[in-house]
C-alpha cells in the first residue's frame, strides 16, 4: 500500500458506556472497528446504530486474530478471567489493552492468563453517571486524560499501538505505572464515589433536606447516580489502595469534628482543603515530546513525566529495542 | 399613585456574592434598591456597575427608615451583632430579612438585638465557588429554592414582603422552621463542604492524583474552591446541627471500610447511596397555593408543606391577623 499504512483494526470486547464509546471513536477515526457484547440488547443497539457487533465470542476473536486487531477489554473486572481464557485460546498474539479502572487487578488477571507480553493497560478518565451502549458517544474521551501503562513488562510496539488508539479517541495520554495509577484512582475516583454515597444516605434521613438541596448537594452526590454494580466493581477491585485512602479521609473528618466541638473551628480542614483545590486548579499539564519509545529507560522516563503532569498529545517516535 | 402600589424599596447590607446579587435582582425587578458595604472596594465596584451603594452605615440606615425599605442582612454571621445594633438604633421599624446560611444563629442574634418582631429569616440556596461583588449577577437566584422562615414569631405582613422579594429574584420560596432548615443545611450544604475539603486534601498527598483527576474529583471538590472564611462561618455557626450530621457520614464510611476489609464489599453503602440519590432525583416539587398568610395555623401549614417538597411560586393571599 502506498502512503500511510492502514490503521490497526480494533476489536472491543464489552459495549457498555466506555467500550461502546471506544468502538464509535475508533470507527470515527477511520479504523476497521468491531465489537462483542455478552447481552443481545447491547449488540442490537450497536447494530441499530450502524456498528459492527456480535454476541459470539467464538467468531469475533478469530476475526481479531486474522486481522491483527488491537483487542480492547471493556468488560467489568469480575468478567475478565473468563474472557481472557477465550482470548488466550483464540487470539493469543493480538496486542491487548483494557479500559477498566483498576490497573493492578487487570494486570494480575492478564498475567494469570498468559497474555502479559502483549498487554499494555489503559484507563480513560472519562464517564458519566449513565451506563450502557446508549449512553456512549464518539466524543466521550475528547480532551480527557487516558492512562497508559508503563510497567516494566510493557512492549514498545504494543505501547505505540495503544497510544495511537488513545490519540484517535481525542484523549491525552498520561503514562503511569499500574500501582501508582491505582493509588491515584483511589483518591480521585473511588473515594469520591464513597463520599457521594455517604452524603446521599445522610441527607436522605433529614426531613426537608431534599426540599432544599441545590448545587453543593447535587455536585457532591452526582456520582452516586452511577450504577451500583459499576461502583462496587471498581471500589472492590481496588480495595488495597482504597482502604488507606478512605482511612486518610476519615482521619481528616474526625480531626475536623474534634476541632469543631472543642474549639468551634474547622479552620485546619477548610484552609488545607482550599489550598489543595487551588493547587489542583493550577496543576500544570506539559506535553511530553522528548521520549523515544523503546530507548533505554523510556518507561521510567515516561512514568516520571506523567507524575509531574506530563501528557502525550501526539505520537512519539518508536525504536523497538527487542 | 394609580394602579399598583410601588414595590417596597430594598436596602441590602453587605454586597458580596449573595447581597450583591440581591441588590441587582431587586433593581432589575424595578425596585428602589440601595446597598451598604463595609469595604470601599465592594462599594466602588457596585457604583461602577451603576448601582446605588455606600460605605456609610449612618446614612444608609436612616434612608431605609425614611423609605420603609425591607432591610436585607447579607454580611457574614460573625459581623451580625454589631450590624444589628446599628439597625436597632437607626431603623428599628423596617421589615428585616437575611440571606445567610444558618437560621437559628441569625434568629438568636436578631432576638438579642430586639428586632425579632420585624424579622423573617431567609436563605437562598444558590451560590458559586466565587465570592465578592464581581461574582454576583441578577439571575443568580433564578429557579433556586429560597428558604423563608415560618417560625412562631413570624409576622404575616413582613412574611409577605420577604416573599415578594424572593419571587422578584426569580426563586421559588420554601417555607421552613429555622431549626429544621439548619438540620437540612448541615446535610446538604455544610457536610458537602467538609467532604469536599477532605477529598481535596487526601488527593493532594497522592502522586499522580492531580494528573489523573477528572469529573468525579472536579465535581467532588468544586465547593472546596469557596473562600475558606465563608465555609468556616457557615459550618461553625451551625455546629450543633453539623456535628451529628458529620458523625452519621463518618459512621457510614466506617461501616463501608469495615465491610470492604472483612468481605471485600461496599454493597451496603453503594446500594443505599444510589437509592437515596434516585429518590432525590425524583423528589416532587408541588406548588403551595391553598394557604392564606395570616390565617389560623398558617405557619404550621406552610412548614408541613415545605417539608413535603412544596414551594411557593407566586404571591399568596394575606390576611393580617394581628
Amino acid at each position: 500500500m502506498a502512503g500511510h499504512a492502514a490503521k490497526t483494526p480494533v476489536c472491543v470486547l464489552g459495549l457498555g458506556l466506555i467500550g461502546g464509546s471506544v468502538l464509535r471513536a475508533a470507527a470515527a477515526a477511520g479504523r476497521v472497528a468491531f465489537g462483542y457484547n455478552r447481552s443481545a440488547d447491547g449488540v442490537n443497539a450497536a447494530i441499530n446504530d450502524g456498528f459492527d457487533a456480535t454476541a459470539d465470542l467464538d467468531t469475533v476473536l478469530p476475526r481479531a486474530a486474522e486481522t491483527g486487531a488491537l483487542i480492547v477489554l471493556a468488560v467489568p473486572v469480575p468478567a475478565l478471567p473468563t474472557l481472557l481464557d477465550h482470548v488466550h485460546r483464540l487470539a493469543p498474539n493480538c496486542p491487548l489493552t483494557d479500559v477498566t479502572s483498576v490497573k493492578s487487578a487487570v494486570l494480575d488477571d492478564v498475567t494469570a492468563a498468559g497474555l502479559a507480553e502483549k498487554f499494555v493497560g489503559g484507563h480513560p478518565m472519562a464517564g458519566t453517571s449513565h451506563s450502557g451502549w446508549p449512553a456512549g458517544h464518539a466524543e466521550l474521551f475528547v480532551g480527557a486524560p487516558w492512562v497508559i501503562s508503563v510497567d516494566d513488562h510493557v512492549d514498545p510496539t504494543v505501547f505505540a499501538a495503544v497510544l495511537d488508539l488513545i490519540l484517535d479517541c481525542g484523549s491525552v495520554a498520561v503514562p503511569a505505572r499500574s500501582e501508582e495509577h491505582d493509588a491515584a484512582a483511589a483518591a480521585i475516583s473511588h473515594l469520591p464515589h464513597l463520599l457521594a454515597e455517604a452524603l446521599a444516605v445522610t441527607a436522605a434521613d433529614v426531613p426537608l433536606a431534599f426540599a432544599l438541596a441545590a448545587g453543593s448537594f447535587r455536585d457532591g452526590t452526582r456520582v452516586a447516580g452511577t450504577a451500583p454494580d459499576l461502583v462496587r466493581a471498581m471500589c472492590e477491585a481496588n480495595a488495597p489502595q482504597l482502604v488507606p485512602t478512605l482511612d486518610r479521609a476519615m482521619e481528616l473528618l474526625a480531626a475536623a469534628r474534634e476541632s469543631l466541638t472543642a474549639d468551634g473551628s474547622v479552620a485546619e480542614l477548610v484552609n488545607t482543603g482550599h489550598a489543595a483545590r487551588t493547587r489542583y486548579d493550577n496543576f500544570p499539564r506539559n506535553e511530553i515530546v522528548t521520549v523515544v519509545i523503546g530507548e533505554e529507560d523510556w518507561r521510567r522516563e515516561l512514568a516520571a513525566a506523567g507524575r509531574a503532569g506530563g501528557v502525550i498529545r501526539s505520537a512519539l517516535p518508536v525504536r523497538d529495542s527487542r
